[in-house]
């Protein structure tokens, strides 16, 4: 049965990996120099609507390098800190990386995944009340797709962005699962907007139907300089570096979101997007309940421990909260989970609330 | 007339003085390998009641040091975290001192300044929870008295030091207003019985009669054989380091607290204590508000805006926290405060209080 | 025309390239926790002669990665240094990671490329001689093959192991280009006996026949713990990270080194060592210069400047050093070298020789 | 007998110590904020011929400090380094401080003390010549006197200024002995003039009549933001900042070097010099070999072991260098050696080369 664990439990979608077949024997100059990170690197831009001039593009191997890479460009001064809702990722889920290359994260304590203006004011405030004996908030870190499976609207993203640079801070925005997010219902952002707001930011590939990749767009001027220094002192400038500009080059050929040739990025990121609705609409129909709106590929339900016991062991969900009597299970679906997929999900997971009873 | 800003407005006892200007011409070996440090040493060892081979003490300049060091040397990998309460002074006022050199600080939200073993222990589970995706918890971090005037109890230093040890993880002790709490009411711990709970802890000199210096008492192992490298790579390897034994040989001869020829150290916290307490009584009968139990030398007032502004000016209070419709300021006594000083006081709030009525 | 740039300038052989392709639409576990991963450890450890209980594997993605990984949990305390030759890779080419992490690097003056007990022991009694105010030499840094090519035998190599164990030192030994070492005619030692000699060594994928990867030995037991954490904290935990244990299976799936099937891995290396030979004897036939005895796939030779010139245009080469009237230039094999390749450059070289006259 | 050993092993001169006597009961803000540390910081700039508006002065506790707080904040990214001699302070005596706060050291084969341009250019070159994969050359650190007692004239000075600001570059000058190379016979530098060509540098106090404390002068303009910031986050913050300013007050206070009325810190460094002279010249007319020319308060005699032995035991010198036949031993005077210490120590001598032959 078809695990919904994660989107990073495949390999690359079709498309992606016949270019990696196709351009193996070829020789290439190293640590993405090569013609294809170069394309790649167009590519990029032209979907984020900015000239060359205005941005560099980056490849790096995962989601992590990319957060703490742009965020140790980005924090200026050694006494900077970043700030964050409490379940950001870089302040939970990266074994403390940005601390171990010196920058205090500071976390709201925002709940719902999205971080707000109002709560990182109070930080703001807090910290200058001190003067030299607290850090420097310097940057804003936000993640779209929310580590929730929540989708950042305009007004939010805005009203950030513009509180950033009013206060001298950097917003970056962790894409590892922007393409969902600008795919689904719940969006009113465009990519070029989003690049445009933030001061770098990136367009995840691992988790949107390549091997391994991210690509970083970067502004701010200090991290174009940085980034390429840091990409190598982070272990994370990779040799055959043209192995990710082809898997992105290959993803990223064709047509916008929504047109008839629409490029493999965006048609990943539609299935992830539809096959997480058909799914969340079936459990909800079969009674199950959700925590949060289904507005992308993750999706967050509450269950009994008996029941969550069965979604682990038998769809791969993890357990995100131990509520105590209940647990909060997630699925999630990538660019190559199916109609059918789906359907036999539900089937599964009727049969389980008809077992169960709950 | 006298200022309640803090416990190191004024310079040394007249004992420490006395002490440095008597040994001034003397040659000796540099670093703290000098015999006074050694002298030192073994008297801070009889406070705690500590024998040679179970334990060594380290003298350096501040407070921050002494925490950074010992918490550097007791996170023993990379990954290690400390666990402390979220208004933990290594979490807030050492301007990321922690997380510069790499490690992440982990706050609870206790809110009184103590920290409970209940919240310790979601933290612990949180991040076990994650394996190596997140930090590992490893030393818990207190102050006493707290950063909120606070003084522990046996009760909870010893569930803080029996969750930490078996846990693997150790447990410091911030001593900058050490003496203080001990000599306070509400105290019924030992300096022995604090000594043996903690892996690390230290005896504050700054806020206590000397012109400046800590005495770390270690008995990890590991931290015995690492704290003298860490001393210099972190730039507080005295050079004259007689300083630091000479000041705390001068301060910690003569008796016990509470005996009749009770040393200078002693005789300090008791007069801040005193004075505190006077103090607190005093503004408590005029009808002051205050926000915790006054049982050290920190006391917590919730004022006007107004009243607030004038207690700063004049008496030289620091604000805390605003709270909108009301600020709450902070009184510090010193071991140089005088009964006449706090009389002073007195009458200026009484005045003040007559003439705003709040 | 073949270019000599470097050993990772194609793709992947094709046991390796088709292994990706026939697992590509499984679904696994993330994080190298997959089957493969486990499968691919086993004949690694298989391949060093060690059972399971004796060490770990771990797989990360390139070299650096694992040389920073390695030594930063080798390094126990946040004093320790690592002594390694004045070239050598984490010294030199590593844009300060090593320093980033908080740990000095003691080059010793050592020419050849080879480190020596002599200059290590220089190193280690400078530092010893002033206590804390230096750091503690605590780890030996080694790469086989070495920058310059060459090859450590058995007596190079167990001597330092003795003088590191010797010591309370560990040994590291970069194996990036292990495989052509393993193989080269200059070579007496094997694998088991490296891998029982060093504290943690990696057999290196990048730059022998896989796309990328690299596989960490660990015998040391403080680094098998620390491991999965600092891959993480060092952002490179490969999502997808099966794809490491894939590649690995397929390049040592097979017999050992100069059997009828010798797995992938050895041909790979076998190619790029014979191709070097064929070529060096070659280049020296036409009377160019060898700076040292060609043992592996990287040859050194000095050459004019105009010579130089062409060298780098037309077969790739990179000019190493300037010395001012010369230059030496590097070629480097791979396993997709052809003799065929060489013999067209060994054609150009003659033609340049005639030309030039040099 | 006067002990040679260091120029930290006396407390402070008469003027400093009456100075923290008589304002020992004041109460002052704390952390340098008070009214001393702004008088003497407009002492040090008129000293340094600089405008308040030009450049700030901030105290630490010790030279370490102030050498791993300016660097660290003169390294403007986290990929700079700083290069200087081999034997430079910061490269084998501060445990590695530097690398801990993330920056590689580049240590020049300069052998006699002095940093020279044309193995600065060497390293600068090498570094350049592999783009990202090496660390960027950002700081020159140099010491005067240097470590082996010599003291920089304005030649070299000003080209390694020039070296530097043409490659955007900081120069970074550790005055913990600047005092007696100013007014050593061999200078022909004035303070002003070192500190428009330093960007930051510093006037010794630890060495020269005052308990602790250094004064640092920044003209950088990032360094100027950073230096409150980083004070505080390598714990170097002193609590009675005060004491810091009380001191340098009273050293500074008086005339110019060489008027009648010559101020205390001024007479100290000449004490050192003069007293130093003395011996220099006595030893040399006994017979003694000295390795470089007397030009400032530390003296290296090369001597048999047995010799050396002695002159350890009994005047405190230390072994510099172990040459295996000979030692080089140092003796340092300070502004408390006398004449008659000098005399002493000079008859000592001639006794020991009577009795040893050597």
């Amino acid at each position: 049965m078809h695990q919904f664990t994660n989107d990073y439990s495949e390999g690359a979608c079709p498309e992606v990996l016949q270019a990696l077949v196709q351009t193996n024997a070829e020789q290439t100059p190293g640590y993405t120099t090569d013609a294809y990170c170069a394309r790649a690197a167009r590519l990029v831009l032209d979907a984020c609507g900015l000239a060359a001039e205005e941005a560099d593009v980056r490849f790096v191997v995962g989601g992590t390098a990319a957060n703490v890479i742009s965020l140790c460009g980005l924090l200026d001064r050694p006494y900077d800190a970043v700030v964050c809702t409490r379940d950001g990722h870089v302040n939970t889920h990266e074994t403390g990386a940005l601390e171990s290359c010196g920058h205090k994260v500071l976390a709201t304590d925002d709940a719902d995944g999205f971080l707000s203006v109002e709560k990182v004011d109070e930080i703001v405030r807090a910290n200058a009340a001190f003067g030299n004996h607290m850090t420097r908030p310097r940057a804003l870190y936000v993640s779209d797709t929310t580590e929730l499976g929540g989708v950042y609207d305009a007004r939010r993203l805005e009203a950030l962005a513009a509180y950033a640079h009013d206060h001298d801070m950097r917003l970056f925005v962790d894409g590892a699962r922007i393409a969902p997010a600008l795919l689904s219902p719940a969006n009113d952002l465009t990519l070029p907007r989003i690049a445009r707001l933030a001061d770098a930011m990136y367009l995840g590939g691992t988790k949107n139907g390549l091997l391994f990749g991210e690509a970083v767009v970067i502004r701010d001027p200090q991290l174009r300089q940085d980034f390429p220094w840091l990409m190598k002192q982070h272990q994370n400038l990779l040799a055959k570096g043209r192995l990710l500009g082809v898997q992105f080059e290959a993803a990223l050929t064709g047509g916008a979101p929504g047109t008839a040739d629409e490029a493999p990025y965006w048609r990943c990121a539609r299935t992830a997007d539809e096959t997480a609705a058909r799914l969340g609409q079936g459990l909800i129909d079969l009674g199950f309940e959700a925590t949060a709106p289904v507005s992308s590929n993750q999706l967050f339900f509450r269950v009994s421990p008996a029941v969550a016991t069965a979604l682990v062991r038998d769809l791969g969900c993890e357990v995100f909260f131990d509520e105590g009597a209940t647990r909060v299970v997630r699925f999630v679906t990538s660019w190559a989970t199916t109609a059918a997929d789906v359907d036999e999900a539900l089937a599964y997971a009727a049969e389980l609330r008809r077992t169960t009873g709950a």
